[in-house]
C-alpha cells in the first residue's frame, strides 16, 4: 500500500486535537469582531488562477483538464477566490468582513521543508478605506495570539506611504524605490554595513545612503498611521510598535503594513498583512479597497505540538474510558457511559466485554485518555465506581451518581 | 470574471453559519463517544484510488499527472484513505475510532442535481467484532439527529446474515442471492406485485417467491442483532426498528446493516451503514473488522436552510452591531465594543465613523445582525447606550455597564 504523496500529510487524532484547538480559538476571535466564514471550491477554472501572481507562482500551480475538457486548477491562495466572490456577488453588504480557513496547493520544493497542501487562514475587510478597519485587523491578531497563550509578541507596523516619501526625500528616484526598499527590508537579518554595501551596489551614492538612514531613524507615523495606532490601542492592542524599517515583500500593499513576531515560544513571524486598495481589481474583482492579514496556522500548530503547550485534557478530547469488567456487568458500564454523556462529558466505552481489564487499561494509556472507570462486582453491588488516573495510579472509589460532578471538577 | 465550475459551490457566510452549526453539533456527538478526528490529504497516488470500487466509479475520479510526473488523483471517498492509514500506521491503538469530515470529488452528471465536491462525514470503529461497536454507531446517529432537533426519525436495522439465510431457506441458490436481495430492497418504493414480477423475471418459481415473502414476514433478529439492539437501547436509542426487508445496495456488508429515515422535516435517508469486516483489506489495508456509518451533511444542511430551522442568533454569529454616531464619539463606541467582546459576545463595530447612521442600520439589516447599539451625544453624556432590535424596532436605553448582561440574557 502506497504512502502519502511527498509534501502531503495525514493528521492523526493527536495532531488534529492541536489543529482543532488552534482553529477553534482563532475562529472565535474572528467571530467576536464580526468576521464571517467564507468557503470557496477546491477547484477553479484555470483562468481564475492564471495571470495574477506571475510566472514563478504559476509553475507551482496544479493545473489539469477535467472530464469535460475544461482547464481547471487547485486553489493557490485564498485572495484570488475572494476577488472572484466579490465579482460574482455584487450585492454582498459592504464592508464585507470574511475569514477563510482552507487548504491551498503549491508544488513547492519539499527539500526546503515546505508542504504542498497547506491550510491558509486569512481575514480581510473589503470595501472601506477607514483606518478603523486596519486597527481591527491588528486587534484580531493581538486577541488571537493572547487566546492561544502566546504572551511575548510584537506587532510591527509601518506604512508604504511613509517609506515611499522617505526614499524621495533621500533623493532617490521613484523608479528605484521598490528595489531600495527590498534591501532595507533585510535590516533585521543583516548588519547595517552589509545593507549599505548592497545599496551601494544598487548605485546609491554615499550621501544618499547616509541621508536614507538618518531619515529612517527620525521617521514618525503619519496621521493615517497614528489614527490606526490610536484606535488599535483603544481596542486593547498593547504590543504595537512603529518600525520604519518594516517593508514586507509583496508589492501590492498601498498603505499600512504589519508583521507579528512571537518571541516566546520562539516562532518568529506568524502573521503579515496590510492594506491593499487595488489588489481585488487587479485579481479580476471590482475596484474595492481592502485590508487584511493571515495567520501561519501550520507553523503555530507545529510549535504548540513541539513544545507540548496544550494540557492533556485538550490533547485528547476524551477524558475518560469506561471499562467493561465482564460481559455480565456490561449493563452497569453502559448506564454509566450514558449518564456521563448526558452530563456533557466525552466518554469512551471499551467496546469488547470479552477483553481482559489490563488490556483495556493499556488501550487507554496508548490513546492518552487520562482517566478510566472500573465497575467490578464489588463496585456494582455497592452502586459505586472506581476512577483511576493512569499517569499517577491514583484511585478513588465513589458513589456512581457522584461521578459526573467529580469529573466535571477535573475538566 | 469566471464563475465557479459546475458542480462546485461557494458557501457564503449565511450558508456557512448552517454548515458550521451542523458540523459543530455532529462533531461534539462523535467526540462524546470517543471518536477522534482524522484528516487525510486532498491528493493521493492514483494507485491508492484505483482498482477499489470498479470501472464506473473510476470514470468519475479526477486523475492527472503532477509536476514530478506522478499519477495522482483527488480523494473519491473517505474509506479508501482510512484503509491506507490503517496500513501506514500499524501501531495505532485498536479499536481505532475515527471520524472524518472532508470534501471528496466525483465528476457526477450535474444535471441530476449532484455536486462534484461534496463533504462526507464518516465515523467508523476499526478492529473489533464486538456488537457493542455496532450499537454505538446507532447511538451516535440517534444522538446526532436529536441534537440537530430532528425528532421524527427511524433507525431501520437488519443483518446480511439473516437475509442470506432466508434466501437459502426459500430454496434459492446462493449464486442468485445478491440479485434477489437487490429486488427485495425495492419493497419500500414498489408494490408487492411489482417486486414479485421482477423476482419471476429472475427465474424464481411462484413457490419460491411465496416462501420468500412468508419468511420475510416471520423473520426475527438473530442473537448477534439482538445483542446490538439491546445495547443500543441501553445507550438511549429509542427509534430502532428491525426491518427484514432492508438490504442496502453495497455488497461489502458482512453483518448488521442500517439506514436512518427522517420523516419530519421530510429529509428521507440521512444515514446508511453497517458492518464491513473485510473491506479494509479489500481496499489495500490490513485485515481488520469494522463497522461504521456516514451522515448526509449536505442534505441535512440544505433542509435546515430551506426550512429555516435555525434561530436568527445562530444564523448570524454576530448578535450586535455597534454603530459610530460621529467621528468625535468614536472612542465611546470602541470602548463598548471592547467591553462586550471581553464579556464573550460577538460584536461588530461599524468601521467607518464618517458614514451616516441610517446607512449603518441598513448594513446591519442586510447582514441580518439582530441588534444595533447607538451611542449618540445624549447617550454618551449620560453613560448610556440605546439598543435597537431591528426586526421589531423595539428600543431600550440603559446604562452602558448593564449592556453586557442585557445581551447575555438574550443570547
Amino acid at each position: 500500500m502506497a504512502q502519502t504523496l511527498k509534501g502531503f500529510r495525514d493528521f492523526l487524532p493527536a495532531q488534529m486535537a492541536v489543529r482543532n484547538h488552534v482553529i477553534k480559538t482563532v475562529k472565535s476571535v474572528f467571530e467576536s469582531y464580526g468576521f464571517a466564514e467564507l468557503q470557496t471550491p477546491t477547484l477553479e477554472y484555470s483562468d481564475v488562477l492564471l495571470g495574477k501572481y506571475g510566472p514563478e507562482a504559476e509553475k507551482l500551480m496544479y493545473l489539469f483538464k477535467d472530464h469535460g475538457g475544461r482547464e481547471v486548477g487547485l486553489k493557490y491562495d485564498l485572495t484570488v477566490p475572494l476577488a472572484r466572490v466579490m465579482a460574482n456577488y455584487p450585492d454582498l453588504p459592504k464592508p464585507f468582513k470574511r475569514f477563510a480557513i482552507q487548504p491551498v496547493f503549491r508544488a513547492e520544493n519539499t527539500q526546503k521543508g515546505r508542504y504542498r497542501e497547506i491550510t491558509q487562514c486569512d481575514f480581510d475587510t473589503v470595501g472601506t478605506v477607514s483606518p478603523l478597519a486596519d486597527a481591527e485587523i491588528l486587534a484580531v491578531i493581538s486577541d488571537a495570539l493572547t487566546a492561544l497563550k502566546f504572551s511575548d509578541f510584537t506587532l510591527r507596523i509601518n506604512s508604504r506611504q511613509i517609506l515611499f516619501d522617505l526614499v524621495i526625500q533621500a533623493g532617490i528616484s521613484s523608479a528605484q524605490s521598490l528595489t531600495v526598499l527590498q534591501t532595507i527590508d533585510k535590516l533585521d537579518k543583516k548588519s547595517r554595513a552589509e545593507v549599505e554595501a548592497e545599496l551601494a551596489a544598487k548605485q546609491l551614492s554615499p550621501a544618499q545612503i547616509s541621508r536614507l538612514f538618518d531619515l529612517l531613524k527620525g521617521a514618525q507615523p503619519d496621521s493615517a498611521l497614528t489614527q490606526i495606532m490610536d484606535s488599535a490601542a483603544k481596542l486593547g492592542v498593547t504590543h504595537l510598535k512603529f518600525d520604519p524599517a518594516l517593508v514586507r515583500g509583496l508589492d501590492y500593499y498601498t498603505g499600512a503594513i504589519f508583521e507579528t513576531i512571537v518571541t516566546s515560544p520562539r516562532i518568529g513571524s506568524v502573521s503579515g498583512g496590510g492594506r491593499y486598495d487595488h489588489l481585488i481589481s487587479a485579481l479580476g474583482g471590482p475596484d474595492l479597497p481592502a485590508v487584511g492579514s493571515t495567520l501561519g496556522l501550520d507553523r503555530i500548530c507545529d510549535v504548540i505540538s513541539e513544545n507540548r503547550l496544550l494540557p492533556d485534557l485538550v490533547l485528547t478530547s476524551t477524558g475518560l474510558l469506561v471499562t467493561v469488567f465482564s460481559p455480565d456487568l456490561l449493563s452497569s458500564s453502559l448506564a454509566l457511559a450514558l449518564d456521563l454523556r448526558k452530563s456533557g462529558l466525552n466518554v469512551e466505552l471499551y467496546p469488547d466485554p470479552d477483553t481482559r481489564l489490563d488490556k483495556q487499561l493499556k488501550y487507554a494509556s496508548a490513546k492518552a485518555v487520562p482517566y478510566v472507570a472500573i465497575l467490578g462486582p464489588a463496585e456494582v453491588a455497592a452502586h459505586q465506581v472506581t476512577l483511576k488516573h493512569l499517569a499517577t495510579g491514583d484511585q478513588h472509589t465513589l458513589p456512581a451518581d457522584q461521578v459526573p460532578d467529580f469529573l466535571h471538577r477535573l475538566v
